[in-house]
């Protein structure tokens, strides 16, 4: 491996390999295996395999405690957003993995660095590799440093729903009572109105109104979340 | 909970759980939930999403380990064909699980305690809450008891190719050398006919032939499981 990765691992994420020939593995390509048959090198499919296994239970973890209200179905959106090959392509991108992994020729020349699925692959080989070395335990630690983050920072958030956005938004440095407190409710049963505000730590940051009492709170969180430019 | 049932939790896989009302959750349904709003009571589909996770990694890992020369593309069919409802709700019949759960009275009327998705959905649940309350190993010690002794033993395996199956089934009691040998190789090579031997720690199972290696060795690996009325 190039030691300037090697280095760059332990010194941003203190990852450092007991045993260097299952990082090789990890970003070792079919295409470069089949093109190098009397070498006996092993691709990094099987690793991934387990990688894959490996980030499902991580993330889902991290979802269950740090959204303790979410339902199961919407925990189950928010990882399918997570755990997909747009973001773990992404992520590779970000670790500089495409300039580490070795690929054939035939691969090299149609682009197969720059390929989403292969990509998310090498993080997940990646996330294996390092559970073999090191145990569920170093998992956790890098994604810590590297993958919790940018969920706590809302990267991946456009799929919730406002109030829940806005919770995020607010508890990212910490626990903020957030309340929604109905100011006014008029009309007749068939058309009632509802005006919502929602207080944060006691401070009103918005209002919003709609048909049920679940709209006006949903209307209140999109428009805080507006004037706070989120 | 019922307290024969966890007298059989702890006589037959030593477990224990610290924390019973993880257990209770486990074991409640949501339309139990809604029949008895009054109670602030939990249903068990947050830690079935855990669970559902925790099972994908501890299967992964036994398959990656017990199956080293399996590629990514079986290990992943040979994983579908235990982590999925079939299996998991016969798992929850199996260890009693629908006699268990506290369902509603809709539910119940519509046959619920009976219904696949429920019972898989009720296996996961129970290894989220023996997750959550006792950490991976202990889910991992369940599985072993459990589990992994039904995939050694073969109920699993008519996705696989005869070679594998054969594999599995000489070696569910320790390693055994197979080697498949070439016995003839006849005809022009337009119309090669290959028979090959199938051989167990020296001795010789059965014959098989066909046009390629491959095939030969799939039939020989088909004539043995026969043979041995697998």
């Amino acid at each position: 491996m190039n030691e300037k990765f090697l280095k760059r691992l332990k010194d941003e994420f203190g990852i450092v390999f007991q045993n260097i020939s299952l990082l090789e593995q990890a970003f070792t390509h079919s295409s470069y295996v089949n093109e190098h048959r009397g070498n006996r090198l092993s691709d990094n499919e099987r690793i991934e395999f387990l990688g894959d296994a490996v980030l499902e239970l991580t993330i889902s973890r991290y979802l269950f405690e740090h959204y303790p209200e979410m339902s199961e179905g919407k925990l189950t959106r928010f990882r399918a957003t997570i755990v997909c090959e747009a973001s773990f392509s992404q992520f590779a991108k970000e670790l500089g993995f495409d300039k580490e992994i070795r690929l054939g020729r035939g691969e090299e020349q149609m682009n197969g660095r720059k390929r989403s699925a292969l990509l998310c692959d090498l993080f997940e080989s990646f996330v294996g590799a390092l559970y073999l070395d090191q145990g569920l335990d170093a998992v956790l630690d890098f994604l810590k440093q590297f993958v919790f983050p940018k969920i706590k920072a809302g990267a991946f958030s456009h799929v919730m729903d406002y109030k829940t956005q806005l919770q995020e938004w607010l508890q990212k440095n910490g626990e903020v009572l957030i309340q929604y407190q109905i100011l006014e409710e008029v009309g007749p049963a068939h058309e009632k109105q509802f005006v919502v505000a929602v207080i944060a730590d006691g401070k009103e940051l918005a209002t919003g109104s709609g048909k049920t009492k679940k709209a006006a709170e949903q209307a209140a969180a999109e428009t805080a979340l507006k004037n706070e430019k989120v």
